[in-house]
Formats: C-alpha cells, sequence, structure tokens
C-alpha cells in the first residue's frame, strides 16, 4: 500500500508561528526527511524515524522520501519558512518528473507556511507594499550572469527584492557584487535591512541603504531586502524605525 | 494610555492555516478593522466591536486604527492571507508617515500570514522553485505603463510571476492586455494558472498556457500564476496534474 508525503513549511522557527494544517501533517508523519536543523526542530514520539541530512543534497532527499512513501510510509520532508520558497517541494516534483513512471502515483500534499521573507517584512514594518520579487543569490544552481541580470532587471523596474542565500563561506563576494551593480541603478539612499533569524533567539535586524550596505554584516541565516524608491523610513521617538513601501506609483518610473 | 495596533494576516481562508500568533493577536483585540468579509472571518466575543468597510479605503480604515489605539483601544487590522502583501500593513505605516508626529508613538506590531500566493502554489505544485515576483495589476494605485514595465521585465528576467488583482468589474480588460504582452516575450507553452479561493469552500484551480489563457476564466478572487521556461507540468495516471519550477538553471538566458 503507497503512503505519503507531505512536504512541510516550518515558518521562520518560532512554534506559534507554524500553522495547525503543517503541526497536524507532522504529527501523521512515520518519517521526519530535511537538512538536519529543520528535522531537529519538529517535536516527534519515539517511533518516528529521522532521516537528517547535509546542505545540498535536496534531490537525494527527494528521491528518498519518495521511495519511502511507496514502501507504505507517510513521510515529512520539511523545510525552514515556506517549502515552496527555496525550499523542499520543487526538490520533490523535479525527482518525480525524472523518476521511474510508477512515482507519478505517490500521494504529495504540500503545505504551506509562513516564508523568511514575510516574516522579514512584517518584523521591519511594511517593505512589500508594493510589487515585489524574490531571488535566491546562490549561484549552486544557476551562473551568475543570470542571478546579476534579474537583479537589474528587478531595480530597473522597481520591485522590491528579497535575496535569500546573499552569503557562504564557499561565495564571499557576490553579494558585495550584487550591492555593486545595483548602486549603478537606484538612488544611494535606497534602505537596504538585514534580517537574521527573524522569529528566533538570535534574531537581528540591522538597516542601512544601499550606499552603505556592508556585506561584511550579512551571513547564510541573513534575508537582506532591498527596498525601492518608494520605500521610506519612519524614525520613532524611542529610536526604533519602521520600513515601508507606499502603495501609490505616481508616475511612470 | 495608548493601546496596540495588532495588523494581522489571517491566511487564505481555512482556520487551520492561520497560526497560533495571528490567533493570539485577534483574542487580545478590542476592536476589529478591516474589509467587511475578512472581519466578519474572526471568531470573537460579544464585547469586541467589528469596523467592516468597503474596498478601497484602506487609508482612512489606517487612520481610525491608530486614533482608536492612541485612545487605549487594542485594534486588530485584518487582512487576508499575509497583511504586507497587498494588505493593511503598508497602509498602516503610510498613515502613521504622513500624520500627526504623536502618531509615531503607536505600538504597532505585524502579524505575518501564509500569503495567497504561497497558498496556491503549494495547492499546484512548487511552481515557485526559482525566483520569482508579485505584482498587483490594479491601476487604482500605479499608471497601466509601470504594470505593463514590470511585468515585460519580469518575463524577460526568466522571473515566475504572481498577479494579485488581476480583473475587477472596473477593469476588465487589464489581464486580456497582460497576457498580450507576455505572449510576445514568452513561448506559448509556459504554464499559467487560475487559483481561485484556495483554501476555501469555493476553492477552483484552472491549467493551461500563456497562448492560451482566457481572461474570461478569472476574477477578482483569483490569483493567477504564470510559469517561466523552466516551469514544467507533470501528468498524474488519475488525470490530476502538478507544477512545478526546475531549479536548475543552465544557461544565460
Amino acid at each position: 500500500m503507497s503512503g505519503r508525503i507531505f512536504v512541510v513549511g516550518l515558518g521562520p522557527g518560532a512554534p506559534e508561528q507554524r500553522t495547525p494544517q503543517a503541526d497536524a501533517a507532522l504529527a501523521q508523519a512515520t518519517d521526519l526527511i530535511g537538512y538536519t536543523p529543520y528535522v531537529a526542530r519538529v517535536q516527534a514520539g519515539p517511533d518516528v524515524v529521522r532521516h537528517g541530512s547535509d546542505n545540498r543534497v535536496e534531490l537525494e532527499r527527494a528521491q528518498h522520501a519518495i521511495e519511502l512513501a511507496l514502501a507504505g510510509r507517510t513521510v515529512a520532508v520539511v523545510s525552514g519558512g515556506d517549502a515552496g520558497v527555496f525550499g523542499m517541494a520543487s526538490a520533490v516534483f523535479e525527482a518525480i518528473d525524472h523518476g521511474p513512471a510508477a512515482w507519478r502515483g505517490v500521494d504529495v500534499v504540500v503545505i504551506p507556511g509562513v516564508s523568511a521573507v514575510l516574516a522579514a517584512a512584517a518584523r521591519l514594518g511594511a517593505p512589500l507594499g508594493g510589487d515585489f520579487c524574490v531571488i535566491s543569490l546562490s549561484d549552486n544552481l544557476k551562473p551568475q550572469a543570470v542571478v546579476h541580470k534579474r537583479l537589474a532587471a528587478a531595480a530597473q523596474a522597481g520591485l522590491v527584492m528579497a535575496l535569500y542565500n546573499p552569503r557562504s563561506k564557499a561565495r564571499p563576494h557576490q553579494l558585495g557584487e550584487a550591492f555593486d551593480l545595483l548602486r549603478t541603478i537606484l538612488p544611494g539612499s535606497v534602505p537596504v535591512a538585514f534580517a537574521r533569524a527573524i522569529g528566533r533567539p538570535d534574531e537581528r535586524v540591522i538597516l542601512t541603504d544601499i550606499a552603505h550596505a556592508d556585506p561584511e554584516q550579512v551571513d547564510m541565516s541573513t534575508l537582506v531586502l532591498i527596498g525601492c524608491p518608494l520605500t521610506h523610513t519612519i524614525e520613532r521617538a524611542n529610536g526604533e524605525k519602521w520600513l515601508y513601501t507606499a502603495r501609490r506609483v505616481e508616475k511612470t518610473e
């Protein structure tokens, strides 16, 4: 008898930002599959089998989940945030698409979650108030030229940008190159936010602008948010600041 | 004594897709403010005051919420999906930014939710597997030329597109014009999905492609998702289909 795969977005981190639908799917799972820190985040009984794995093995993980489900197990494939946004969902369907025909019979249910970009935006104010895009800065899966083409197109079109995977030890220079590119397009005063580990105990927020954005303040757990010319900063008496993007676009940019 | 504003994303519709954090904020509210159908969706005790209002009065609603909070009330300003994505969050901060200096003292907490685009993507498979953008097609707040510039830029850059507010009685022609524009840029086989009222009883999904996309099948409650050349359809033996966008971009497009 065939089992099932739930692809579950765990949300930003805090349990109160995870939906009851996600919790219900996790409660049915006989097996948990995912990047080890995400698997570890799930509360589960002693009979549940945890298959934690390293980063960058998404396709192998997906294939493993499909094999387990076809053997009758109920598998929760977990991602941080939303599984559809640079998480495990696309890897699962990619594995099915390129696998044996029988794999298309597997039952897959994707459970959405609060993505990192939405959690970061809420923490900052309302920086996504207008049109926006979400771009992974990693060149593991696409040429750097494509990344740059997309960043330039988004900036020229006035889209706010959320950058995932902005920096790693293996890629220390890309974020600085991205900032350099964007400085040729955007006014220097356009707000930039570094939102690290939002909703988790080690949360940290840095507000700056594109002229002064310093890649050294960013690590792999940081969501980089780059405003547009309609993104404004509100300064409060207590020293706090809010970011928001005005909804009205007056002129053709 | 000053009160507080919670800006709360209610999620796509089903209570199990709303976070406990959102429920906790709603439970504290003395006043609910928002578009009448969203206010009606919230379970609340008899002492809670419901201030439902029409569409298109976001700024007045935000000002009302600020005045109530400064008078000591605990106000939940509610939006469907995520309040930061074409919801009430930016209107609240815009009102503060343009209001009296005292308004900057109001306590505002934005609670993120599962946005309509994430719920629709999960229902369809994993169409947001690569970089993507989220664009409102409404010209209430921006010139149509800006909408077209953004659509063209996104399509040329290979971004998957999620279109909010695709069509209304007052704007019956814009979606067809958008499709016509995109047909000049994208291959006709690029998948298009119409995801209506996802997570609600009247949910409906239509899969087509950009060559055949028919605006007559779309209403204001529909999220229009337009793939990129890496978005694929998986056909299942039971007649169902999944959409996903491959993660790997091989060449510079």
